[in-house]
């Protein structure tokens, strides 16, 4: 940049930068002066094309320049090449090759530019930025010399340094073994692949091809959770997801939650080999699928970030989870792990990186770890409540200025387990509910159909034997609506046909269940909520809600400004029906959201920009841990919160959207805690 | 240290480092402020006893003290457990217990200093200073805690850094999947091995042991020679070598020396990665039987150092030399190497780590850059030449000030090839000769019996047909002698018999041969040098000759301090023959050494010295290397040196110890250069 006024003026836009340069500096110059975001691989020889530029003409008041025809060099033999070959977007320059003649305004369009922004779904979602730690360098290489016998490896981390201000580069065994022929080949030009981790670690070579690599790199962002493992395949470059796949856990055959899982272990010698495993096979069936769905080779994924919950994290690293079956719940490793995918035999280029977030306690793993990634409350001034509903709840409570973490044993109730007719989130399974609350009658959904319970179109679609059983998010509808209609009181007592005048009440072992879907007529089951149900249900949402609360009490608030929930079981549930039952501290409706598969997300956003790697870290590290099991205040949130009370007490914010009746059937049938929890024993 | 001059006065030898320090103070604190080298590896809790030192009493007036019998603590019972239970040297005490209480002077025997020294047997050699990339470390490690759940390994990382200053761990996937069950089998108390390389990277943690561990750590330094294999396993705490063996290269099969072997790739698709599988099956049988030897598992083998020519470097390191076999004769790596002991398929610890010392330039390799580690010019101030010889002889000339090599091509004529009589260096070779200078009559010496030719008990011990050829430092004897003798003239010629005036002298192809051994009436062979034999010497001896002058050109010197000859050869090699003969520039005679298997210790060097490693990487980076195919001033050389001159032009410094008569047989029998050329070619 200069002060000589006579000088041109560049003005970039999105960014807005400007300045003066000598007439025939070429525009992609201009724009590293600046500090403008513009993409080059080549280094500006008119090989990429990375640096398209979009040149404006004629008057710009805004900006108080008019922008005349020759303010930019002559098209050129380069572009004209390039145009032909590959083709080139109409009014577009190469901006290696355009130089500046007189003042003018840059367009640089998003594909153009390196830090170019992901889309993503969710308008409330952060942004991904791109900013991969593998990058595509393409450099010319000096020729061997008898007077100077550098190694060729040495020639290219040379070439690196100079020509991209790569520091502190090591080349690694592989590398080495076939640089040879691709030097030649390339005739001294080669594209390295470059793997920078950023955090003092010298930076590596993953891979290096003749000439200049017109390809992609790819990498996979893994969620695995312990009923279903995630995987996204990104190009490296865009950002975009290439191809998506989803598998079982396959360890479900040694346990269907955590817990068992770790007992296994205990139990088994060998059992946790056995289940690193299976773990590992499945990632490696679930990169064999999306690179085929992508039509790449496996060779071409250079990195993968993984998340998961403790057992899982440690299970995939091939670590004995038997520490996290009992107190102190100690990790082997909390912080984050960067490896290669060959020492967990993950199957994809033999150089490719991994990357591990961290766990952020013993019950709360590098998958919520990736969720606060995601939703990010450590960027925002509202105090938001981030809860990832599964076997355990993972809660995060925080803002920019104080993050604090719990987990709360809600039990495997939420996923439709110790419930009479839970199941699986399946088609079939109800997910909807509504009762009328004046007849009392139900009308529901289920998944893989549109129609509601009521109209005719179910019959067709569904019919009677359609209907499997309820899905976790189901179940929280219908006993939200339960209380809402007058069937459940403030202790989660169902009463009986007689106090709530409905022929939908069935005795059920001498208590009353409600009827949801009577199939039987047709060749289906009878679904019924019992009072067991509701149970179990209460001391599940007690747990989640307490866990919140505590974490609540040690921020020394009353109230959360937003509430996210996340997971699968969080995408499908109703904010209003958790609201309603207890679930989730009072926040404005409108406030309460789901975050989808948030851990895959942040484990996409640690792929594409490793800068969001140190942060997550650092965050991490920041986080105020709380331990339930040891706070007495947790006990007591619990108990008190057991209750399914009035609205008024508990949910000013959903003054509008619902009104509950005062309702209560006497201590007859079995209302309150203990009754729930003798009921229990007795059955057991 | 304190100014205080009523406190105690410490004076350790043999240091002399000294210090006033409070009654009280633990010795081995002492010791830590004042810098002084006192062992320990529990870091001061009287369980490694790797701190013992000897107090001395009585009157010092050297040091002007006085030491009373209670200038330190009274005998405590931790060193009463630890003499019962293992035993202590009589006066000895442990450095941790105890406590100053009076002046005392300390004596802190060798075994007791880390950077103890490793004992060489040549008196002129640098000594080795124990400075291992890999320690132990006793910890005490925090035991988890719900309150705030780090992991353990996060917890390990802090009691090294708390407990022993280590910054910047990492731990490794290895080290945390073990890491659970060691620290509590030994009760949060561990010792671990650490590897810092100390060259930007992290220190790594290799292995974790439960509580002090009492064992010893290894390492294994290998000189990968075209012909020979050879291993040393090392003692990485004491230093000593507890096994060495030596294997001949297996790739012998696929071409004797190195060239036979690059063409070998050349010809045959995959013919590199057989070698490489060779000589790694060479390597791991070495690494086995050394095991073996020291009774120890190859798991307790942490790390290896390797040198090399470049053939040989490339071939162990999975890299196709090719590019080896013709100019510019580019290497793939220069720099030195740091990669995993499983990378290149080497059996010991899983996580072991390899170092390979940096090649000098595309013929002058790894075994030369550790022949100047062993022998060390760049640290004097003498002009050292130092001479490496094998089908290429590697030659590097410096001091402190300047250091050039290049390799000169030699040819395997020193090794016994292209000699009619010539072998390997094996039992019945000859290996020494010599002939006296009035009756022209030869005896010699055979390798394998210590008696002359002449003896009686030689007849006896080895007989007519246990003479079998001669071997490399054998003819070079041989045909200085025939020049002492008088029956070689400067050009080489071997006179007839009628000129020189002995029946030794037999018709041979046109020219004339000496007979050297006649063993055709015992049932052994004939043995002669031949006018061939002669002349293939001498243009092995001018190349090798030329390549030393090419360098003191450079340097601009006309002589050197000092000649150190090292490989197997050089051992073997007779310094007053081999500057007779012109191999070597003139120096003083008790300046020529031999240094033997200097490239195996420089491999021991930086085994056991991580900062040798350093030193040379910036030694190797700073040599100036000489390419002598493309110096016309070689090409001069090499013909000016073929010749065999009279002593006083060339050998001022041999006057005492020889005089050569003046000898010319004149033009007829086919003297000269050209004459031994044509020859050759005829026959070839």
């Amino acid at each position: 940049m200069t002060d000589n006024s006579n000088d041109p003026l560049v003005i970039f836009t999105p960014s807005g930068k400007r300045g003066r340069f000598p007439a025939g500096t070429p525009i992609l110059s201009v724009a590293r002066q600046l500090g403008v975001d513009l993409d080059s691989v080549c280094g500006g020889r008119g090989i990429c094309s990375k640096c398209q530029i979009t040149p404006s003409y004629g008057e710009f008041p805004k900006h108080g320049v008019t922008v005349r025809e020759n303010a930019l060099s002559e098209w050129n033999p380069v572009e004209e090449r390039y145009k032909s070959k590959r083709g080139l977007i109409e009014g577009r320059r190469l901006g290696c090759q355009a130089q500046v003649q007189g003042d003018v305004v840059i367009d640089v369009p998003p594909e153009s530019q390196v830090h170019k922004q992901v889309v993503r779904k969710r308008a409330e979602a952060r942004e991904i930025i791109m900013d991969p730690a593998t990058r595509l360098y393409y450099v010319e290489v000096a020729e061997p010399d008898m007077q100077n016998p550098q190694g060729d490896l040495e020639r290219l981390l040379k070439a690196l340094r100079e020509q991209w201000s790569l520091e502190n580069v090591i080349g690694g065994l592989r590398t080495m073994q076939g640089l040879q022929k691709a030097l030649r080949d390339g005739e001294w030009k080669v594209t390295a692949a470059v793997y920078s981790d950023r955090n003092g670690t010298p930076s590596q070579i993953m891979r290096v091809w003749p000439g200049y690599y017109d390809g992609a790199i790819y990498g996979v962002a893994f969620d695995v959770g312990s009923t279903t493992i995630a995987c996204h395949l990104c190009d490296l470059i865009t950002g975009e997801v290439k191809a998506s796949s989803g598998l079982m856990n396959p360890q479900i055959r040694f346990g269907e939650d955590l817990m068992s899982r770790v007992s296994y272990s205990m139990m088994n010698p060998g059992g946790a080999a056995e289940m690193t495993t299976a773990v590992r096979g499945a990632v490696n069936s679930l990169i064999g699928q999306v690179a085929s769905e992508a039509m790449i080779s496996t060779e071409d994924i250079v990195e993968g970030v993984f998340v998961g919950n403790p057992v899982m994290h440690h299970l995939l690293l091939g670590v004995d989870p038997v520490e996290l079956g009992w107190a102190p719940f100690a990790l082997a490793t909390s912080d984050a792990m960067s490896l290669w995918a060959k020492e967990i035999e993950v199957s994809m280029h033999p150089d490719a990186r991994l990357y591990v977030l961290p766990c952020i306690a013993g019950h709360v793993g590098a998958d919520c770890a990736a969720v606060v990634l995601s939703e990010s409350p450590h960027l925002q001034d509202e105090m938001m409540l981030v809860v990832d509903v599964g076997t355990n709840a993972e809660i995060v409570l925080g803002n920019r200025n104080k993050m604090l973490a719990c987990s709360s044993p809600t039990g495997p109730a939420f996923e439709g387990a110790q419930i009479s007719a839970g199941q699986r989130a399946a088609p079939g399974a109800i997910e909807r509910v509504r009762i009328d609350p004046v007849t009392k009658e139900p009308r529901f959904q289920v998944i893989g159909c549109d129609h509601w319970s009521n109209e005719p179109a179910f019959v067709d679609l569904v019919g009677p034997a359609g209907v499997t059983g309820i899905c976790g998010s189901g179940i929280i509808e219908a006993i939200a609506e339960m209380r809402m209609a007058g069937i459940v009181d403030e202790d989660g007592a169902i009463g009986s046909r007689e106090a709530v005048g409905t022929a939908r009440l069935i005795e059920d072992d001498r208590t009353w269940a409600y009827v949801l879907h009577d199939g039987r007529v047709g060749g289906g089951p009878l679904i019924t909520v019992t009072q067991l149900d509701v149970r179990n249900i209460q001391l599940a949402k007690a747990a989640l809600y307490s866990g919140a609360r505590l974490l609540m009490d040690k921020m020394e608030i009353e109230t959360v400004d937003r509430v996210v929930l996340a997971g699968a079981f969080g995408a499908h549930i109703s904010p209003l029906h958790a609201m309603v039952l207890g679930m989730i501290p009072d926040c404005p409706l409108d406030k309460v959201s789901s975050a989808g598969n948030a851990a895959g997300t942040g484990a996409r956003i640690a792929l594409l920009n490793s800068a969001a790697r140190r942060e997550i870290e650092a965050v991490v590290r920041a986080i105020d841990k709380v331990e339930t099991a040891v706070e007495p205040r947790f006990q007591e949130h619990f108990v008190s919160a057991i209750a399914i009370p009035h609205k008024t007490a508990r949910y000013p914010n959903l003054d509008t959207q619902v009104t509950l009746p005062q309702v209560s059937f006497g201590g007859g049938s079995g209302g309150g805690e203990d009754g729930g929890r003798r009921r229990r024993r007795g059955r057991g």
